[in-house]
């Protein structure tokens, strides 16, 4: 493959062993398999980068900007909360960076047709990326995969099937396929990757000043991971002096990490019953899950487990507030709201919250709760 | 009003008088008014905005990417081709820089209330802005007005008349309206100023050289008059050396600018039976159709018409080449089209074609055309 000076290879979040750029997971351990980088080689956001330029598939993803809320950061009580919109990508998600890097790296190694389970916008992103890329693509999704994605993955040209059930069984048809293609399923190396690129672009609009925590809404905590990465290694380089406390946001009912944090468990157990309204985080048996318990951990930070009401609720307020987020993003607000409540936050403290997806994506969800209180 | 130091007020641009920034239209004549800028005040593209941060609503609009598109450019038979992606707004839509600017200005004037007729984005925008000023807003969509752009106006916690019908009797309630409220309607000066900063922000992003052609899919064409304002003054700074040709893209069936440069009439004639699958396109009557037209002329440019099953192709085809577009968007990828076509572009000429709304906005659209076509 043809990578940047910076790129040193992958290593294992679990053994910590080194493996080959082509690998999926980890050869000794099946562990998740994440980016290094050489620190001396880094000095800007944009050194932290797998691929160079002429060797990347992109459509111009990411440069978000990091949205002000003051009004959020008055409830709060802390000195300042702010939003990374990471809805204003391509295709209006997060999952363009993790897919933009992922799919360049299946087409670097010749790869002719990606495929990926999704609870919806990870399929939408892969068909974007594979169509700009002029490969073909397959969307492994769950029949209750929003229509908007369902329809965007077919007006990239992509292949989708559309599996009875949840996404368990999304996943199950996934694997269980005998059809060829190059998987870019969740815990992909370069899938974590785009969590570090995020990571470092976070402190760079910050004029490399860390924030003191940042909240994500997590579902396989592939993010997590890469986000954990990425600050350590803009600590590694000097850029800045300090590394923000990690938290994860879940709602409650698919709450894997968020619980296995609370139960001081390494690796999360498999949620039997997962039922959220927030599809994109309904991902009871998370792709890293042990290696984003470890991530969060390493920061000091945490995890938290939100009711959907409050996370709709979040929501809703969110958009008053400051930049559209959905219920995606809700789970950062309802979660931000939760660990303020615990007193999570010093009053000197700055907030980051990340929202993964166009609060447009999910005006539905929106609505009916609009709706469910009679407005 | 507090503004910046380059801001010099407004011009009439049918009669050239000068009016006070509060005044919504030419009080002489009734024609757009249009921000003036002092080129010697400008020098970069931050510079040409009327208010200063601290006196202006923001959710971090603009900073767009321009997405290089090689596989339209080699179609076209050009040297280049890019879009530049307003669907990446905080709302998914070029209306966010116009209703950033002129709900600023009502908010400057003292409003606690604003409104706008809409055929649904400039809904979603002005009461996303409206919101974030803590200010009420109300919007008047015609029923066809998609669901999004209404749970969204919604969820932003603005104010909303659907009225039975089409766009034009959306603006009939509006104009007939007895409530009180400050208009922020299309063809208001500080939405024209938006298409001023969308200008300098497209020339800087080419490192202040200017493509050859811009391609903009128009209903109002206060955009467009924005626009040519912006290049004028870019080359009144000489920050560059030329400016493009505009060129205004119509969907057939809804084109009264396109049929005006057509037919050599300097005022648009409103079209009686418009009827186009692109509701944000379906503008009979244009609120900046003279001022429009005039831009066209002075830039050299000119205006195409497409039919909506070129459109809907357009889009489709846009999607698969590079960053996600709509119907509005595929209009501009018709446009491109035809006007290639009619060989209004040089081998060795750059194009650039404006994405007003994000694609996942208008998936069923999309989706519809591809169930046309039995995929
Ligand atoms: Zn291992
Ligand atoms: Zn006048």
């Amino acid at each position: 493959m043809q990578t940047t000076a910076a790129f040193r290879g992958l290593s294992c979040t679990a053994c910590g062993a080194s493996a080959d750029p082509d690998e999926e997971r980890c050869p000794d351990c099946g562990g998740v398999l994440a980016p290094e980088y050489d620190a001396d080689e880094v000095a800007s956001a944009d050194d932290a980068r797998p691929f160079p330029t002429d060797a990347a598939v992109s459509i111009d993803e990411g440069a978000t900007p990091l949205v002000a809320v003051p009004t959020l950061a008055d409830e709060l009580g802390v000195a300042s909360a702010a939003v990374k919109d990471e809805g204003r990508n391509p295709t209006g998600s997060l999952a363009d960076r993790k897919l933009a890097l992922a799919v360049s790296a299946a087409v670097q190694q010749g790869a002719d047709r990606v495929a990926t389970p999704s609870p919806g916008n990870g399929a939408q992103a892969a068909a974007a990326y594979a169509a700009r890329a002029d490969v073909d693509s397959k969307g492994f999704v769950p029949s209750r995969c929003p229509f908007l994605n369902k329809a965007m993955v077919n007006v990239h040209g992509g292949d989708m099937y559309v599996v009875e059930g949840r996404y368990p069984d999304a996943v199950a048809a996934f694997e269980g396929s005998d059809e060829a293609f190059t998987s870019v399923a969740p815990g992909h190396p370069f899938r974590v990757a785009g969590g570090v690129a995020l990571a470092l672009e976070l402190l760079d609009d910050r004029a490399w000043t860390a924030p003191d925590a940042v909240v994500h809404p997590t579902g396989h905590g592939e993010t997590v991971v890469g986000l954990e990465r990425g600050f350590a290694l803009a600590a590694a380089t000097g850029l800045v002096e300090s590394v923000p406390r990690l938290y994860a946001a879940q709602p409650d009912a698919s709450a894997p990490i968020a619980d296995a944090v609370r139960d001081g468990v390494a690796d999360p157990t498999p949620v039997d019953h997962p039922d959220t309204i927030v599809g994109p985080l309904e991902i009871p048996d998370p792709a890293a899950g042990a290696a984003a318990v470890d991530a969060l951990h390493a920061t000091d930070g945490g995890a938290v487990a939100v009711p959907d009401e409050d996370v709709l609720q979040g929501a809703v307020d969110g958009c008053e507030m400051g930049p559209e987020v959905g219920a995606t993003g809700g789970t950062a607000v309802a979660g931000v709201r939760a660990l303020a409540n615990r007193d999570a936050f010093a009053p000197d403290e700055d907030v980051v919250l990340v929202n993964p997806v166009a609060g447009s994506k999910e005006a539905d969800l929106l609505r009916s709760h609009l709706m469910s209180q009679g407005l």
